[in-house]
């Protein structure tokens, strides 16, 4: 129950363990066009080049990135945590300007504010903002921003790693350019792969580039060379979490999308509640708070490592620790996939009512339980 | 019985297939420490920065180029193939100058030619061999190489893509300061890690660089901090895929890495007698050619792509094709770790007589397994 990786279903671990085929076996290319098709449906998107990435979820940044970025380009990046940090670095990488549009980690990027900056920067190449702080727990709404950059020569650039899947996105009614995911979160497969989609808009600023992509690993136009008619050979595709990525893709479509984005939202309304009954509350800002990635605040004089230890030690139960600002001030308890069920919810209240109580924190015994369980009964 | 994947052990399938834990999980921090010694081992390395990365081993050769070679450097590559060729790729968008060697595909570069490139060119940043071209079957010496670059400022690079464990390596006793790997050739894992190794002098270099590195996926001086003694978080490890690593390298252990390349020797040698009988020469130049990849030429007359497709449909036998100026003239056998067996090479021998001889070639029944097995049986 960490930030990721989430667990597997049993179906997931089954297709890993089947024997290989060769990444250019005829049945190894219906999978893939399969994987495709799945990876369209859970994107929202009717893009051609959506596929998955041989990496995992920060290689679909990269990929995104310096596929889309050139020297001297303008990228307004919205930076709430780790992830929005990150992307800054790259853009610094591809020999770019970032225009970091910074707030306290835990609050969104108002959207006014990215329209603001994108008024300022009108030739700004692209705007990248993170769907779901898996460091922080904050929600950022994509749609008022999409709109804006509709029609205009800026690409949206869009972290989905921790939300497909667990969370309504729409990349195409979104007007999102590039969206880049990971496997391990809400898709519940393990971690190595990365789905990206990109629309035609995106893929004219990648075919009209002055500079070649500085990344022969993350470049697109010879990656989907394979993903395409021509099955030209780029790098041995990762053959058995590709097996992998389509069961758990399977088990995406089984359950239905709206169906498991309900379930991350019932899940994470018991977990709040449980914690609110244990005076513990969310710590991202509110009405902005993730489904799948619950930022706790650490009560004081409770010592976080200490926490973590005991949950591992007794109750075989990982949850996060903070990053960067928020190290020690938060736990982060992730409801991602498989992961997201009643059976855990009760699990962590419990077990951390137990080392609370035992810590001396004032904390009336099974009032976490009750409130979610009273959720999860409606 | 391709270039890769080659198969893998139901012991790797099965470490697959194990629930996953956190990539900071105190179990999986141990199963790192195991994973580097275990690797070490295979490299015959004592150097401590010794790692898989999470990607295929094309991006292992991506790591390697990217961490040591900066905008304005000149780097000797021997150009004998495909792996050849993406080297000069790679540096030169690395922003530095590839003084190529070429030659022939097929044929070594000779090592006086190296070293008099060198003698041409003593301020080159480093000199890059293809120790096992998979796309030709020619098996690249490096001693001679390595020991020319002791104790100049000229960093080794070399590609053991195809080669480790699967044939003698000796990455110290070389002078090799940056070796990579890929999992799915003699490994016998699948493909989606790159094991990688750097001396002391490689990380001067790479700690000395005066402009960052490209690739924040691949910047090893991030990464080592997650491997060292920081366990500092930098993206999410590939946790069931190191599982299937760990298992891998231990199956090589216990199998003995000498005596595993004697197998990968011998299997060879079995499978070159009976293709011989077959009057199918090995491509490669003689003397140099590989065990676990044989590069067959194809007779006049006879389909490619016909062969290949009788081959799966009719034994499920997947063997490769050429590559770039090979394409139609060669296909290649590969006898890579576990798919390096007696069964394999009399199925092989089998499957192509039966269709060699449908198609009017004109091959003795029986010679070629006759041949192979008296070497078998040896």
């Amino acid at each position: 129950m960490g930030p990721g990786p989430s667990n597997v279903h049993p179906r997931v671990l089954n297709a890993l363990s089947q024997p290989l085929v060769g990444h250019l076996d005829p049945a190894f290319l219906e999978l893939m066009a399969e994987i495709q098709e799945l990876l369209r449906h859970t994107f929202q998107t009717a893009n051609r080049l959506t596929i998955p990435i041989s990496g995992t979820g920060s290689a679909g940044m990269e990929a995104c990135l310096v596929n889309l970025v050139e020297p001297g380009d303008k990228v307004i990046v919205g930076v709430n945590g780790v992830f929005g940090t990150r992307m800054v670095d790259i853009v610094g990488r591809c020999g770019a300007t970032a225009i970091a549009l910074e707030t306290e980690w835990g609050r969104i990027i108002e959207p006014e504010r990215v329209v603001e900056a994108l008024r300022q920067t009108p030739d700004a190449k692209a705007v990248c903002l993170v769907h779901a702080e898996t460091s922080t727990g904050a929600w950022q709404p994509l749609e008022e921003v999409g709109a804006a950059l509709a029609g205009t020569d800026t690409l949206f650039i869009v972290d989905a790693v921790t939300s497909l899947a667990g969370a309504p996105l729409y990349v195409d009614d979104w007007h999102i350019d590039a969206c880049y995911s990971g496997t391990q979160k809400c898709l519940s497969c393990p971690p190595g792969l990365s789905p990206v989609t990109f629309s035609d808009k995106a893929l004219q600023v990648m075919r009209g580039r002055s500079s070649a992509v500085q990344s022969w690993y993350l470049d697109l136009s010879m990656i989907e060379k394979y993903w395409g008619d021509e099955r030209a050979y780029h790098h041995t595709a990762p053959v058995s979490m590709t097996f992998a990525l389509a069961e758990a893709l399977r088990l995406v479509r089984e359950e239905g999308l709206e169906a498991r984005w309900q379930r991350h939202q019932r899940n994470h309304e018991a977990l709040k509640e449980g914690l609110a009954a244990m005076r513990l509350p969310i710590a991202a800002q509110e009405g902005r708070q993730l489904w799948m990635l619950n930022s706790v605040s650490i009560p004081d004089g409770i010592d976080d490592a200490d926490v973590r230890s005991f949950l591992l030690k007794n109750y075989e139960l990982e949850i996060g620790g903070g990053l960067g600002p928020l190290k020690g001030k938060v736990w982060r308890i992730g409801l991602m996939g498989e992961s997201s069920t009643p059976a855990n919810i009760l699990l962590v209240l419990t077990a951390l009512e137990r080392v609370l109580r035992h810590r001396g924190y004032d904390c009336r015994a099974g009032a976490g339980v009750a409130a979610a369980a009273a959720v999860l009964e409606r």
